[in-house]
């Protein structure tokens, strides 16, 4: 008889190993933090003479599942912001809010919340990549699951680092300190090839090498991502980030939605792991992964559920499920992935993706006591036919759902046991997320009480403000205004030709004032477009004040490049009405007796309004507009414009 | 103060109705069976007075979801048999088993078994489709749900009638006595075009019609049926149905998958509801129904489960969230389908689909007080953010769990509170369905045992026992066997030229014998195929009696003819080892000697074996056996085969 610390008898058994070998009743040893032994219950009882003894009668003991992708300090922004676009949700939301409050307190407590989930739902190994993830790691040791721990480096500045090289050195020592942890493998993540330069993706590769540790990152996950990438480099993405040397470390790639047969093969070569995250790429509508012929190509495609800001859980049940069906779907064939496939992707295929296959993954002597007890009584896993072998993973991925978790051991440690934690303490998890939502809630309440909030929160804007003096004029003929220029008092310093569209939002709250998205083609002699640009200015609803002449003083914008497409503006400020205007522009620089005046003449053509002479001139005080606004007259007659009533109104208010 | 029965408050209240209507804290008065009242606590408070007042804290109170297209006696199927085809579920496990087991008992118990499920899970009203379905309705409404309950009627027998006509009158019965019933709206269901008649579609929809009741069916689940429906009747499956009045009923259509904008139009202008059914189409790989165009076209489409022997649950929470993501997914647009749109479908949509949106559907005064509890204190819903309006819908769809629901109301009664069942035993439920499980469970490992029973569940098998003398020899060259069929005493009655496909299953219990599926081309004068035929064989391992001259005595075999692709026998079978063999086959028959002999000329091609020629002739005694032995070796002569060696194998052995 051999001694071990643990007997679990009397099991429906599925080991998950290569040959799906299965025990019915099933029984498993532990000593220490391993699995001593696998086999019948008959063999093992006669074999092994256990401290404790667990009789598991109605229950599966089976390898705890892998969530081979996710962001768990997300728990915290879970529900904050959904059914939007990936890049409103990610810019427009999740950004700022992570700017003004991700911290090392926030990781730590969303770490702890994401694990009490994780425990509770099955999974016992996951891959993470977020901001300090060293304090993901300290939470994450704390409650007791493994987890390979992927700090982030990105060309962008993030929470934890100002620069990519703060990040890669904050990588550095996260890995140096945390190399021979038991349950935590740290890790680099070069964000995304999007994200990061040459630089950063040969850095990361060179370190994780250096360590020998894995090298997260999102690869291929959007078409957009594959068209850009195809037209900066000439090639797809998996040969591009070859290409950086990043397939010299052992890679975990997430996503991989928009890959072909030559890269998968390029993957496999370099023994790389995939995270396939079925939930987050139907949400936010990514596509669908080449799952069917990953697996046929010899992939070890595990599944992730990605961050809980994009699923909205962690529940590793419903990945694999969906995983199955989205994989019948796609390929028209119900027999694709079948349940044991899926399953084994969460088991064992996952944890080779983590390369952490010899750790975890399946129920064998030698690995580490990573198991969990589902149990088969609940009313929804009724009835259990058990004619074919491959009933009992139909009925884990088709019928059972994550609550049927009743234990969890983690490296062998119970996390859970009958359905309670034992290294967390859920209420006071739940009382600290209640007031990180409140504080998040209301700074996002006042963000979005005015359109300027939201504006600023994009980053970029500035404030100008500007004192001008301003004449418009409707005019019949442009003729007059074009031979006018050429009066010998007037010299044309500059002359410029654009096509303007531009687009007003506005806003039941009419306070708010208008937002312009405005796109200036610029048009050469020949009238061939030479170069776009697109900028977002806030106008006020109202004048600060209006004198004499026209002249404008003190009238502050907001404006910032507009980097987006007009579609993410639209679903960022959701506007209640929209208006489009459209115009070609000719406008001067010039000088009339030794000042500097901006003449435009303005056809507008949708909607169609005829023909605007502008004259402005920027002006700094009373005085001196007053003397602008005499010499604007004089301009006014030399162009033919001198009998002209002034149009008051912004051409948007003309229109609207 | 108004006097009411209840009076539920203190809850974030949604109403699910046009407006979407949000109270919290909101509040909720129930009298009898009916809503009289929903709003604001403190105006709740100040009008009503209630027997019973019961604080709502930390819950969301709404509608109960409504499960659009179910078959709930198949609970009792759950997990039986997934990863198949459509057809080899269907025909080689779900309809011999049905044949087999389906009574009232059967349909009872599984109706009480998926009502606990439905209570548990949130839901109030389902639409169902089975057989015997008085007996589903009876043991609905013991457990307190409301459903529209509906009688089967198809073409071909089923397990409660032998003929439609018998199926219809059981369907007339059941409306006359049950269409006053306060939960149950009795229902006639056409199966499916594909297994309904003209006659039958015509006289359901008559019914229906005759009683103002609803009409449920199957409508385009799959490709196939479209393109069926499109070669026999020259039209797609939504106009065909139209001419045979279907839409003169209000039709429920379940599935929907494969239809255009012009059949969407025809289902709005008739009034139908549609049932879509993520998961199962997922599952069976039937397709991705045109969820947000039908929405757009303004149908009423609900949201179901489909049967729990193909989903394998009756999970509306999963279906609901599926239902968004696959609207996402499929449309490239991470908005379709927002969590506030999906719940909807899940509720009033849904109840309005049913035809029963005056009842149920939203928590409005005056409709039944059908409604749900849901407690969004577990972990999985924290943290909570409030300042979008519309995040509560995100949270129920996308973060929410059935496990969530806490307490359940249908028509003013109580049937959960607390997570406890208070019209059902579920213990009781779960120990039937395990002996029902192990009957069926050996039933069907007794018939999987031997290849020759899984061919008679298939139905449409015969056996037949041949007596016959037969000699099979090489020849090398066919031209003396042309030539000496020509000879004065031999008699041709009959020539046939066929091409046979043979694939040979065989199995690793060689003791199963071989299955045979053989496609035989008939081919004319001209080299044209003109017909063509498939058929199963089982062939014995071994001869019962060889004798003198290979008189082969007592061969049994069974034969059936093959109406499914030989992809569904290979899968349904699930040989371990497959051979095809093609052969060009003449086939005399002949008179020698006023005794009538099969002459068979075989030139095999592939593999290449060459030609080979067998005689032989049917005989029912020894001695006419070795009356015809003699007249063998005669016609060898006169064929030019006399001094060939006769080869006893069959050309599977030879190949094998």
């Amino acid at each position: 008889m051999t001694r071990a610390d643990l007997l679990l008898t009397n099991a429906t058994l599925i080991t998950m190993d290569e040959h799906l070998t299965q025990y019915s009743p099933g029984a498993l040893a532990v000593q220490g933090d391993s699995i001593l032994a696998v086999g019948r219950e008959e063999d093992l009882k006669k074999d092994y003479e256990a401290a404790q003894v667990i009789d598991c009668s109605g229950k599966v003991l089976m390898p705890g599942l892998v969530n081979a992708h996710t962001h768990v300090p997300m728990t915290l922004l879970r529900g904050l912001a959904d059914d939007l676009r990936l890049d409103v949700w990610l810019l427009g939301y999740m950004m700022p809010v992570e700017r003004e409050f991700v911290s090392p307190e926030f990781v730590q407590l969303g770490t702890l919340i994401a694990c009490a989930e994780l425990i509770k739902t099955g999974v016992t190994s996951f891959a993470d990549m977020y901001y300090f993830e060293e304090d993901v790691a300290i939470a994450t040791a704390q409650a007791g699951l493994r987890a390979v721990c992927s700090q982030t480096v990105l060309k962008y500045p993030a929470p934890d680092a100002p620069s990519w090289e703060d990040g890669l050195a904050r990588a550095r020592e996260f890995i140096q300190r945390w190399k021979d942890h038991p349950l935590i493998v740290p890790s680099v993540a070069p964000h995304a090839p999007y994200t990061c330069t040459d630089e950063i993706l040969r850095a990361t590769a060179a370190l994780a090498v250096e360590f020998d540790v894995p090298l997260h990152t999102h690869l291929a996950e959007t078409v957009r991502e594959v068209d850009e990438m195809r037209q900066g480099s000439g090639m797809p993405v998996i040969p591009y980030v070859k290409k950086q040397n990043l397939f010299d470390a052992k890679v975990l790639a997430a996503h991989c939605v928009h890959i072909d047969a030559g890269e998968m093969r390029t993957l496999l070569h370099a023994g790389a792991g995939v995270a396939h995250n079925p939930t987050s790429n139907l949400k936010l509508a990514s596509g669908f992964a080449p799952v069917v012929k990953m697996l046929e190509t010899g992939l070890n495609v595990g599944i992730g559920t990605d961050g809980p800001a994009s699923n909205n859980d962690l529940d590793m049940f419903e990945e694999v499920r969906l995983a199955s069906f989205i994989a019948k779907a796609t390929s028209n064939d119900p027999t694709a992935v079948p349940a044991q496939t899926a399953l084994t992707m969460a088991t064992r295929l996952g944890a080779k993706a983590l390369h952490i296959g010899h750790l975890t993954g399946t129920l064998e002597p030698g690995k580490r006591a990573d198991f969990i007890l589902l149990d088969l009584s609940p009313l929804h896993n009724s009835p259990n036919f058990r004619r074919d072998p491959n009933g009992i993973y139909a009925q884990i991925v088709y019928a059972a759902k994550s609550s049927d978790v009743t234990d969890v051991m983690v490296n062998g440690k119970w996390l859970m046991r009958a359905g309670q934690l034992l290294t967390l303490d859920e209420a006071s998890l739940l009382e600290q997320a209640r007031r990180f939502a409140a504080r998040i809630d209301e700074f996002l309440v006042k963000r979005e009480q005015s359109v300027l909030s939201k504006l600023i929160a994009l980053g970029g804007s500035m404030e100008q403000e500007s004192f001008e003096i301003q004449v418009k004029i409707k005019v019949a003929d442009p003729a007059p205004v074009l031979k006018g220029l050429g009066h010998p008092e007037i010299t044309i310093q500059r002359k410029r030709h654009y096509r303007q569209h531009d687009v007003y939002f506005s806003f039941d709250d009419l306070s708010q004032g208008r937002l312009r998205y405005r796109e200036d083609d610029f048009i050469d002699e020949k009238g061939q477009i030479t170069n776009v640009r697109a900028r977002l200015t806030l106008l006020g609803q109202k004048r600060e004040g209006q004198f004499d002449h026209d002249v404008i003083l003190s009238r502050s914008r907001f404006y910032a490049p507009a980097t987006n497409p007009l579609r993410f503006y639209r679903e960022y400020f959701n506007p209640s009405k929209e208006v489009l205007l459209e115009k070609d522009r000719l406008r001067w620089l010039i000088w009339y007796q030794n000042e500097e005046f901006f003449v435009n003449l303005d056809h507008l053509e949708n909607p169609d309004l005829g023909y605007f002479l502008e004259v402005k001139s920027r002006t700094w005080s009373r005085r001196d507009a007053d003397n602008k606004a005499h010499l604007v007259a004089q301009l006014l007659a030399l162009l033919g414009a001198a009998d002209g009533v002034p149009e008051t109104k912004d051409y948007i208010e003309i229109v609207a």
